[in-house]
């Protein structure tokens, strides 16, 4: 298996900057590799404390459970399946913006974006990976 | 009372395994005594990490509320009797996988089985239980 | 990077029991991946429960220092450099038992065995290793 | 107050690595927010994961402290003045890493490096200063 470096989290990060500054909407940005451990992070002038936590979380949930946390949200509702799995592992994030980085179709790391809406994190997540 | 050895704890994980390979779903698979302390515990290739704290979780829930995690899942919903029951004893599971096992009557252990459908989960979790 | 799987850690655990069986010592054995995450797990009969973790611990801190973990108990008394190292990263063990396990030059996984003397717990290491 | 900036941040991990690299050893750095909030973070290629944690913390402990993590080594020893202290507040690292960012007299952020030897650590935290 092939692994993610810093260059290119950090390339991916830099995407991710630039996807935010269009859009408008000061982001934070981590990148985790495939045992969900930080490799880069990033939180843009302006971007709200909390999302620190949620976009490493996000990141790490990608990878915990092998897929983006947008998955998550319908799952975990009340009355469905997975209802109060975001209590498992460590807590997990249920809402989009986490995303897997995969090659040749292995999971080598995750992207986790958070400060916006929901669909600002995963704008800018879909353009760290583009950037991959 | 009777005590859960290593060798039925793996007994029925190797059983588990074998139903797993079966269905095509890799899973984690983890068994733990009556006082929830894991004795024994398997993550087959290519299942999601996730769920090994998820698996270990259903089996501690097992034991700690004495019933199938699946028995939760209605009783925790908003409005229902146990709304907010996951936040306690250091978190608790409430979808199925994890079932007791017991013996003459007496609860001796439980087996927490995750990464599939809940579905899955327990029909891999029931196997383990057949292996007793 | 090739990775641990989940044959390749039972063996580890087959051969560590063997050899806690040889010198009448029960043991906890615990495999993680190279991300510190459990691969497999054994409490052999009478062994401490403490020692769950303490096993665990040990793999885990393998993986995150890429050490032998008794390579840290002179570093971290009062006095020397690495002085409350333990307290980090989610805690860590600072005694012997826990040993990285590495192919081609790249840590893939580590074992970590507790409920003897350090002695005993780094023997019986050695001996899952020795079945890699 | 004046606030560090991502920019500034980056400019400051970017002289770490470069230190980093003139000494050979890959290391992990972390930049906080005169509240102890993470700005940016990198791991180098090699550096050992428990870093990361370590990395954070010692910045985070410059700032909940006031002072460079150094400064706790001997006040934190076995009948000293402060024994204990890493107890506290979440969690503190009493040795080498972590340094303050004063502008005008007034702390605005605090620097973090771990995964070498201590000496190693304060080095490139104080090639991360001069950039500043």
């Amino acid at each position: 298996m092939s692994r993610l470096t810093l260059t290119d989290a950090q390339r991916m990060i830099d995407a991710g900057i630039k996807e935010a500054t269009r859009i408008g909407q000061p982001m934070n940005i981590a990148v985790v590799d495939d045992g969900a451990h930080l490799i880069a992070f990033a939180r843009m002038d302006g971007a709200i404390k909390a999302s620190i936590d949620i976009s490493a979380r996000k990141a790490r949930t990608s990878i915990m459970m092998n897929m983006p946390t947008g998955d998550l949200a319908t799952a975990t509702q009340p009355g469905a399946e997975l209802w109060g799995l975001e209590q498992t592992s460590g807590g997990l994030v249920t809402f989009g913006g986490g995303i897997p980085i995969i090659r040749d179709g292995e999971t080598i790391g995750a992207v986790g974006v958070s400060a916006g809406s929901v669909e600002q994190d995963v704008t800018v997540a879909e353009a760290c990976l583009s950037a991959f």
